[in-house]
């Protein structure tokens, strides 16, 4: 991305073709449709009036449809940094205060900060740290987490602020007597027509007909006298635009959830924003790039007082399916909202919030991937461990140190591999030239008088003691019998100066045996090194070759003949 | 290490030759002596009365004789520790107290439970975290802390308790009017004589020396009535029997302490046996037998009223040269020190405080590691500067906080390194079926049609993104003129299972450019993930080769003959 063709959209604008209009059109009103009830269901949920997820719903999709590398995705209030939200300013001011709102948008001024900063330093491969299963325990454990916190509004009782499955589940079952039957049905009907909605594939989307049915039960059937809670009075018009206010001990107290929401709503947007580049061939989503649009667009919705947004899922497929071309989608849906705020919240009066949570309640139960779990069971049961980790650390330890426990032990159980990678003693396969691994070829045949073995892993200063060990035990099994030791050297994909240290001992000790030591097909960085480390004139020209048949024939044959050693050693530095 | 061989000491017992006993006398001898100085040195160090040092230095050594498979190491008071201990219990009680011997022991008996538990567990693999340029840092910091800590002795006034050197150089700085002379004189002039018996080479040890004569000094010249702080009473006798005081608070204060120096002691003891054992053929050093050893060692401190200790260098490096054979050598050791206990004690009323600050700053001085760091500057500049960053971490925020930071920087470096492995782009040197690295072998030329690539590097969750891109881009570059992308996965150790979909999609995406994808080389456990992911069968078994150029001969012959392909790869599971 040079200086001349920033920001991306430029390229879109510029050459905007007008056949793309009519899906850009189509798509930005579908998703400006979906975005009305879930902008103010995500609201509910971050602790905020409603309203406030419609605030967040302008700006900020704006920007990113001008500063994104994706062209479909759809940025707006998510789940998951709605629950984030509520959970990290609810420890420090009470909901429907005047301080959570500042609080919130001081979150996402934050978050966009972090984001955008963390882009131009080109930090965004830290995502890729976040592998699939982590990814999915985590996901699951939240939409679990973020369900049963909507239980309070299905139920129309209270059951304080937990984000710890068993609170939830506990304080349910206590307040079980106090459930309004009027919101429990209004709420499940709300499941159940958002559910057949869509299920019967219509072009309406399911959360809009629970909201127009929800207000008109409302309204129609005076439910609101027999205690079903409602929206009531919305203050119509545009938010105003400004700071938020920025005290240094309430940056202190948002810092780690800001940095998480940081991390886990660029997870989230780039995620599916790379899903649906697969399918579009006219553009390339840049990680950093995205990084500094989803951290501009954070930074915007503080401007109109809302809280941190991310590119959603669910929307972002919806408006790829819908005909997105261009991020003028985007700028379209942000317009039907403003329109919204300008003329139509009088509409949403009667709305049951019951309404919402079932909206919610559909959204995320369906993220939890039991798919992933049993996949990952059968074929690759370490990372079913990392997966079920992640989950109950994320339902035990709560969101933030859920997912640092699932990155910590996927890093951590990385690093313990690479320690102790794999190793192979190598045969001849009998009429072949072919050497490889006795272990899973017991045809195959050791070369007389040599130790031939194959060391799968970087050499460095983790595992270069153990490399040691693991030669010697090799050595002593075959006590007097060989001559030689050969690495095959192809794995190798670096040596650190600590291992070109050990190699040094090792390399004399094994001397010290009357024993050679010979390299094939060490590659090119490992290489450096040990010409750094003065390795190759202890080693010797002469006990380097390009391959193991060439090592193995020239010690046979006693003769090495200068064609087998590695072309140009010398010459190429 | 099987039952019946345990502990090691059984095997120099059953088979001890009489010829080895002069060397393990002689040796014991030696080290005994310099145990009497060492000892009470670190002992001051640790913040204890110099007797507790040779307390140390009495059953430790006997039972590390018994469990250890070093037969060379000498364990008891060593300088890291000992500042160690001062930091931890320092923080809690007060230098003098009753309270301060008991949590010294506590303190002996949670690192050795520690060491114990980690041996049984298996965890002596985890040393190997420490790399060279980390130890290096770390040491050298260490000792510049622990031989400025001495200063207070050597002038005789009170310093504080501060382990971070400028607040040393600072209270050194503003006390410099109230200098004791003679204190000052004997401290250097004490430095000064362990130096020049260290440079003539006697068989005397200079500690020993110093000691005798600044006892003499004090003693003949009256220096304790002009200032000369000196160790005065020592009560006689054996130190009595028994479990330190526990208390649940204690131990939750020490639990940090604890672990250090548990992981640091192993680090001293066992890099210093390894390079011993290089000389001796007759053992193997076995890291978590080790544990088991050094952490019995430090719980029989605790029960003689000791503090943690360690297989020391210096000690370690003098034993091994005047000959010690086996174990026997350390039970000669800890003989002397009990004769001393019994009868001795009252030789070193006299001995004056500022000899055995003396005695330590020689020690730490040395250890002060500038080759390695010049070394690194040349050969290795990121080890370089992990070498520079864990001096100063250590040095700033101190020495737990020091070491860990040298260990997550260490880690984290290989793991980024990790994520972005070595990438080449292959091409067959002229006349030869060799395929190597365009960027180094610029004469090599790429087969027509095919884009040949090598990735070197397992391929895991954290850099299968970048491999797609990678490729992607050189695709890009290539457009239309190959129809295969072959890649060497020689150096690919293994393929996990978030690594295993990121490769389903690229050869899906492949497929849709109408690209074969084909490997060469893969090796075992990586063909297991590919087989266990089914995508063996997608990839299509005509597309496996043994190495590069039966790929490319398969490939531009338009004839794939079954002898080319990884043989047997079905029968073998």
């Amino acid at each position: 991305m040079t200086f001349f063709n920033w920001p991306p959209s430029l390229h879109w604008i510029k050459n905007y073709d007008r056949t793309w209009l009519r899906g850009d059109v189509s798509a930005g009103l579908t998703v400006g449709i979906m975005l009305i009830p879930q902008g103010m269901a995500y609201a509910l949920l971050a602790g905020l009036p409603p309203i406030y997820g419609l605030y967040a719903a302008t700006l900020p999709l704006i920007i990113y449809a001008l500063l994104g590398t994706s062209r479909q995705l759809a940025v707006g209030p998510v789940a998951m940094d709605s629950l984030l939200t509520a959970t990290a300013v609810g420890a420090i001011a009470a909901t429907g205060t005047d301080e959570y709102l500042a609080l919130a948008a001081l979150l996402a001024l934050m978050v966009g900060v972090f984001q955008l900063l963390a882009g131009l330093v080109r930090l965004g491969f830290l995502v890729d740290l976040l592998s699939r299963p982590i990814i999915s325990g985590f996901t699951s454990a939240a939409a679990l987490i973020i369900g049963l916190s909507q239980l309070q509004h299905l139920f129309g009782v209270d059951l304080g602020r937990s984000s710890f499955v068993h609170e939830i589940l506990v304080a349910a079952w206590m307040k079980m007597g106090q459930i309004n039957l009027p919101t429990l049905l209004l709420g499940l009907g709300g499941i159940g027509v958002v559910l057949l909605v869509k299920r019967a594939k219509t072009a309406i989307p399911g959360p809009l007909v629970v909201v127009v049915v929800g207000i008109l039960a409302v309204w129609l059937g005076g439910l609101s006298e027999m205690g079903v809670k409602i929206v009531a009075d919305i203050p119509a018009g545009l938010p105003s635009v400004g700071l938020p206010e920025i005290s240094v001990a309430n940056l202190q107290l948002l810092l780690p959830s800001a940095l998480t929401i940081a991390l886990i709503g660029f997870m989230e947007g780039i995620s599916i924003a790379k899903a649906v580049n697969a399918n579009h061939k006219a553009y390339t989503v840049v990680p950093n790039q995205e990084l500094v649009a989803v951290g501009a667009a954070n930074i915007s919705a503080a401007l109109v007082q809302g809280f941190p947004v991310a590119g959603g899922f669910s929307r972002t497929a919806v408006n790829d399916q819908t005909g997105a071309n261009t991020g003028l989608a985007s700028i379209i849906s942000a317009s039907l909202i403003v329109v919204t705020l300008l003329f139509l919240t009088p509409l949403f009066y009667f709305l049951p919030k019951a309404v919402l949570a079932s909206i919610i309640m559909v959204a995320v139960f369906k993220l939890i991937d039991w798919r992933e779990a049993r996949r990952l069971w059968a074929f690759d049961r370490s990372d079913f461990w990392m997966l079920a980790v992640t989950f109950i650390a994320t339902l035990g330890l709560g969101i933030q140190l859920g997912i640092a426990a699932g990155v910590a032990l996927s890093v951590a159980v990385h690093v313990y591999r690479s320690m102790r990678p794999h190793l192979a003693v190598l045969g001849r396969i009998k009429g072949t030239n072919s050497f490889r691994n006795l272990a899973r070829f017991p045809e195959a045949e050791e070369p007389k008088g040599m130790l031939v073995i194959r060391f799968d892993g970087p050499l460095y200063f983790a595992n270069i003691t153990y490399f040691q060990a693991w030669i010697d035990d090799l050595i002593a099994e075959r006590e007097d019998r060989i001559h030689t030791v050969l690495i095959n050297a192809e794995g190798i994909a670096r040596i650190d100066s600590s291992a070109a240290y050990g190699l040094e001992q090792f390399i004399r000790t094994q001397r010290g045996r009357g024993l050679t030591v010979r390299f094939a097909g060490l590659i090119g960085p490992a290489r450096d090194t040990l010409k750094r480390a003065g390795l190759m004139e202890l080693i010797g020209a002469d006990n380097f070759f390009l391959d193991v048949p060439k090592a193995v024939v020239s010690e046979q044959c006693f003769s090495a003949k200068p064609g087998n050693r590695v072309p140009a050693l010398q010459t190429n530095e």
